[in-house]
């Protein structure tokens, strides 16, 4: 069994360096494409080489660390992402990407060789903190990059494409940047839990069932802005007011349904001024569900409800729906795979699906997929307070051997 | 009597002239100490001069054109402000400014010796668009300049101290821009309505009998950020959940009590990601009434109620009063005078009090100060479409002149 203390160490040392590259000073803020970005993968691309891996960049920017094993042709991919969170924590997304770089180490050095090749990938673009989007790295891997993608801008105005420009990419590679479905073996991903349930079972790994579906929308709620002086309460069409309690309303809706979550993470009122009501508010709705049924219905049950509201107040509301994902399920075999690597360790594997959306299920597009979950403290993430013990992370690191040791290509 | 067409048409003349001059190519936006107020103030002089006024420019951007009269030590003001509101309308400000010196050239051009000198000014901080304060510039003029204003900040961190050294400014100089009372004989503001009263009574002018109070607050509303996807709803402390209650309650507390108006302008919730529960949101609350007992019991009850809201979602809320002007009343002489110059023209003088605050209310802390209130389209302002018809913005400059040719200094 490998040492785990060790592995922790050497986790916990690259997540530290990571976390230093960030858009802010006093917060951790790494978008796509952004020098940070560039920073980060410059870094992960150094630590490959040194772990003797041959590194690549695809056209989205996806570092990508190879190491051929026996010269097989199948290609197990490690892999998560770069890009954070807006005032994030340091180990959503990275701990996964440094977790496939030592692991893949720990077979380089051994110089074992294996009936499989393996790669190690690190995505910039999972949280869609800079644009509209999510998963397009993973996606570009997938052959399901879409082009309507690149036409998105960010709070600057900055588009998908100059971005991409910006970054030294050729948006005419994109295409190349697909797996053939015949070199791929299967996709492992490493993840903090993000969640609760570890930590209240008192394990440190869990095998991910599957990753539930997601329905992301802008809501755009029209009134009619006015003096906040002189106009009677009786006369106001006040978008603000509306969009309370539509807010109010999402909320109770997920409520209403077991396991479902719904967030209003954005908004914006306008004109935006102390004096002003409010002519036009913009907010954003995020829904997740397990059932993709109930999510679903849930979204139009949410619609037919702020129609309501609106209609109740003279307002106009409209929705645009911006990303929309299936929940997906973690391949048998693989859980199975995993599942035994964590008893091996010691540890009663617990199974549990994922609340938060992740690359593996971009990735599960494409070949059999599944994810290895660490406790974390608290339950709580995309907050600098996000916390995983370097003793979990060694865990994890060497279920993650032990279950490339036992991993068999079909 | 005056010819209302050609000072109408005048007026509108002016009123198109400032308009051209905003921030934004799609929508008039001119903030204090601007680029556009420099040009603004920049036209406003020359008009002035053309006109035969002396103009002067005071520590804090104010313009003065001064009419010596018969050289009487006694001046009679006439003002109103330049900048706008985010998205603004025409008429809102500039209209009082235009009015008063097409007034003033009335007696110019006519060679009228008058007991009292005139003075035109052309205020610059009335809408707190730019910096959260309002009245700035007219406090100045009433030596009420507090100094504390100057460590304010606007949205991109500039400071008003900033501001005002590159509008070429001496803060050294701000207590010599406060008249003398003995200086002064009253002060007179002609401004549009921004309410539906004179629509409804069918009439083009109204005599103002006060101002109401206002309250403005920054709000904020401290939970938990936190993955939109891995925290089960009944775990949550979401402050943007918290805020809309609050703003709802807010609406409430205003419908309540009659006359009371209470608006939610600018919201923002932090970090401000679609896939974040916000941690944080701020809010502002701007609450009016005649009643100064009423509006301040009202500001109480709205901090109690938001603190129950907060208490029971475990969020935290805590207020930031930056603003709060008493209920002013008109000076009743000067209403006199004005509702006999309405009546003079043939219409019936209409008084209502003002729902939104003016440079008016500041200088009557100087001198008498008083009103007249142009009919404007549908009680709407602080919007584009904002509108006054230029017959009643001629009616209104014709009795001002008739009121300034009947104007008794005490």
């Amino acid at each position: 069994m490998s040492d785990i203390a060790a592995l922790g160490a050497q986790a916990e040392t690259m997540i530290a360096a990571l976390a230093k590259i960030s858009a802010e000073p006093a917060r951790l803020v790494r978008l796509y494409l952004s020098p940070e970005h560039r920073r980060a993968a410059d870094l992960v691309a150094g630590w490959m080489r040194e772990f003797g891996l041959t590194v690549s960049e695809d056209a989205l920017g996806t570092v990508r660390g190879h190491w051929p094993g026996n010269g097989a042709r199948k290609r197990l991919l490690i892999g998560s992402h770069l890009d954070t969170a807006i005032d994030a924590g340091k180990y959503d997304g990275p701990l996964g990407v440094i977790a496939g770089i030592i692991a893949a180490e720990h077979f380089v050095r051994a110089g074992r060789a294996l009936p499989f090749a393996i790669e190690v990938l690190a995505f910039g673009d999972e949280e869609g903190s800079r644009f509209p989007s999510t998963l397009a790295t993973s996606a570009a891997c997938v052959g399901a990059f879409e082009g309507s993608t690149l036409a998105l801008t960010d709070r600057d105005g900055v588009s998908f494409a100059d971005a991409l420009e910006r970054y030294g990419k050729d948006v005419a590679k994109i295409p190349a940047a697909a797996y053939r479905r015949d070199d791929v073996a299967a996709y492992v991903e490493v993840h903090i839990e993000q969640g609760p349930v570890l930590e209240a079972q008192d394990q440190p790994l869990g095998v991910v069932t599957g990753i539930v579906g997601q329905s992301r929308l802008r809501v755009t709620v029209s009134g009619v802005a006015g003096h906040a002086g002189t106009v009677p309460m009786a006369h106001r069409r006040d978008a603000l007011s509306g969009a309370a309690e539509m807010a109010l309303m999402v909320e109770r809706l997920a409520r209403e349904h077991d396991g479902m979550v719904a967030t209003v993470g954005q908004i914006a009122a306008l004109p935006g001024a102390t004096n002003i009501i409010p002519g036009r508010v913009d907010f954003t709705v995020d829904l997740r569900a397990m059932s993709d049924a109930a999510r679903l219905a849930a979204v139009a049950e949410l619609q037919a409800r702020a129609q309501k509201i609106a209609q109740a107040r003279g307002l106009a509301v409209a929705f645009e729906p911006f990303h929309d994902a299936a929940a997906v399920e973690c391949a048998p075999a693989l859980q199975q795979g995993l599942a035994a690597s964590i008893s091996a360790l010691g540890h009663r594997p617990i199974h549990l699906p994922s609340g938060a959306g992740h690359d593996a299920q971009m990735m599960a597009k494409l070949c059999p997929s599944a994810m290895l979950f660490v406790r974390c403290k608290g339950g709580i993430s995309h907050n600098p307070a996000e916390y995983a013990s370097p003793a979990d992370m060694g865990r994890a690191i060497a279920a993650l051997i032990h279950f490339i040791e036992h991993f068999e290509p079909r």
